[in-house]
């Protein structure tokens, strides 16, 4: 099968889903820099939506140049990963409009939460088909990263009942965490040159 | 002729398909958990078109991969299933915003059929190309699963004048019994090393 | 330079182009078979501009499948050819919008007619890098195909000013002429074997 | 690491910046051909931009193609530039909407300006990687042209705060400086040969 295509097809609803986040960049109706500040929160979310979505792609991208395979069930799991992506602008586009209220920031981390899940799936799903003594599966080892950034969604999750403002910070952290690629399996690639 | 291109553009198009989609999930007026109630049936009808345009884009995957050659009569026999496809996100959204009401469901329904019909046309112009003891030729057989598909996509239309839920309820199976990719490409595939 | 590159991003944006039409097909307010009525002007114009860009996809494979190379020039020949097939969307939501008026139909004929220019141009610039005897300047010949749409597009647009159900009927024709695609290139290929 | 995949994701988000421009395109309420003149703003702005987005297309096709390798940072370098010309169509529209009003040409210098900060540093990027005596590094040279843009941006900018059709103008300029590919590299990669 053609990892190629998985990859193309990928790429395409990434670039999608990062660029529809613009649309919603409404224009202000004035014409006035005062006129822009209302766009401020809708802008910060968009910002940090689009640093998200920069992650997946990033690691996606390290995720698939590592696996050998590609399989049905692949397809599917990167499938249920576009998923949860795909609903990232529209909630994005909620928080934002709402000036970060509440129940706006739950649901953002659940997206994020769920996006966490579907990556996990997927690169479980790939190791499976490659082995345990996989490149991959030695390079992600205990994947204690990704287990750190879903316990920090969670929390953020039940903060957000209390205070969205620390939620949004975990964010921003999980965010910054992943902000380089994934080293483990650059370094591997390194070692096994 | 030039496999690639074909592939990559339809790529694009069923990436595009499948995330304007997600502009139909319009952001909640209210900033409460309540708020997103109103959503739930755009939602429902959105992971049922996300999953069907999935399955296309999977099956579309595996019959190009076993196309040996492409010419003129293809490349319209490919657009005619696209521009089927690509009338999915305007009848998910009407039949989303109407809560499932009878005509939008039979509408959804219509779409569907003429897609499955644009796919068999599809692969039997690829198989004709390739000639009737073509790899594909024997890999698909009968096409039974085609043919029940697309008598169940008739039933359904039908019922849907009555009782539009047992017609979701079949656009449900007939998703579930493509969630597999085409294992018979596949077998056959393994079968052919 | 790259060749590839040149046909993604043109593979991209047609993708881009035939879809965001799909957007215009508004969702009806009402739940009933009738209220699909009101859609009937706007769809007939998404089929017509469908086939169109199709059209365009289709011969924009062939043309720069027979380019042996890509300059600066051909880069920003190919951007013109887009840029005014972009148009396309929003003329054709115009004519739609407005039940095919008068103004609307000369307007889109003349996006048509640009088109056909840029397309002209390009391919021009293909055979001037190529020089007069290259394969394509073969497979072209004197184009008449090319030049007779376009003395057509010019009909459609003056009669449009007296009639556009005529000028319709031209566009109609015009396609039809082309929905082949172009075989005088296809047939080059062949010989060439 | 993998150039091309790279490649594709921003071919694949330039190509919606440049298309979902159009969206801004919105149809006029009326059928008359003087309702095409209240566009005339937008239009204009939408030809501007689309040069633009064209001209980063082009250099981004060219600095690529001379890159050797590709790591983490470039990737993020990358996201960084896509990130500043995803907000082109939003102030693209936002000064089309209301006539080119002062604020509106300001921050739409603004963006243009951060752009080409971020093309820049993208470039560093790639040379710091292949080294100072790389194939880019001799190319680019001093980079006087990036320079002067930059300063004609910033004149723009502050110009736009007394009279924003001369900033107009100059965004103009630079764009026509622009519109040839980089014939540094091309240059370059001729001589090399």
């Amino acid at each position: 099968m053609n990892k190629t295509r998985l990859e193309a097809f990928s790429d395409g609803v990434l670039a999608i889903i990062i660029t529809i986040m613009v649309l919603e960049l409404k224009v202000p109706e004035g014409e006035n820099f005062n006129d822009l500040l209302s766009l401020l929160p809708v802008f910060v979310s968009y910002i940090l939506s689009f640093i998200y979505v920069g992650i997946y792609w990033n690691n996606h991208h390290h995720l698939l140049h590592s696996a050998t395979r590609v399989n049905g069930k692949i397809l599917w799991a990167n499938l249920h990963l576009l998923f949860w992506l795909s609903l990232i602008p529209a909630s994005t586009a909620w928080m934002g409009e709402h000036d970060f209220a509440k129940a706006t920031v739950t649901v953002y981390g659940v997206v994020l939460f769920m996006s966490a899940i579907a990556f996990t799936i997927l690169q479980t799903t790939i190791i499976c088909i490659d082995g345990g003594k996989s490149f991959l599966a030695e390079a992600i080892g205990k994947d204690v990263k990704g287990k750190i950034s879903q316990v920090l969604y969670l929390t953020a999750i039940i903060v957000s009942f209390f205070n969205q403002w620390i939620s949004l910070a975990i964010y921003l952290i999980v965010a910054l965490m992943w902000l380089v690629p994934d080293s483990r399996i650059e370094k591997k690639i390194l070692e096994s040159k």
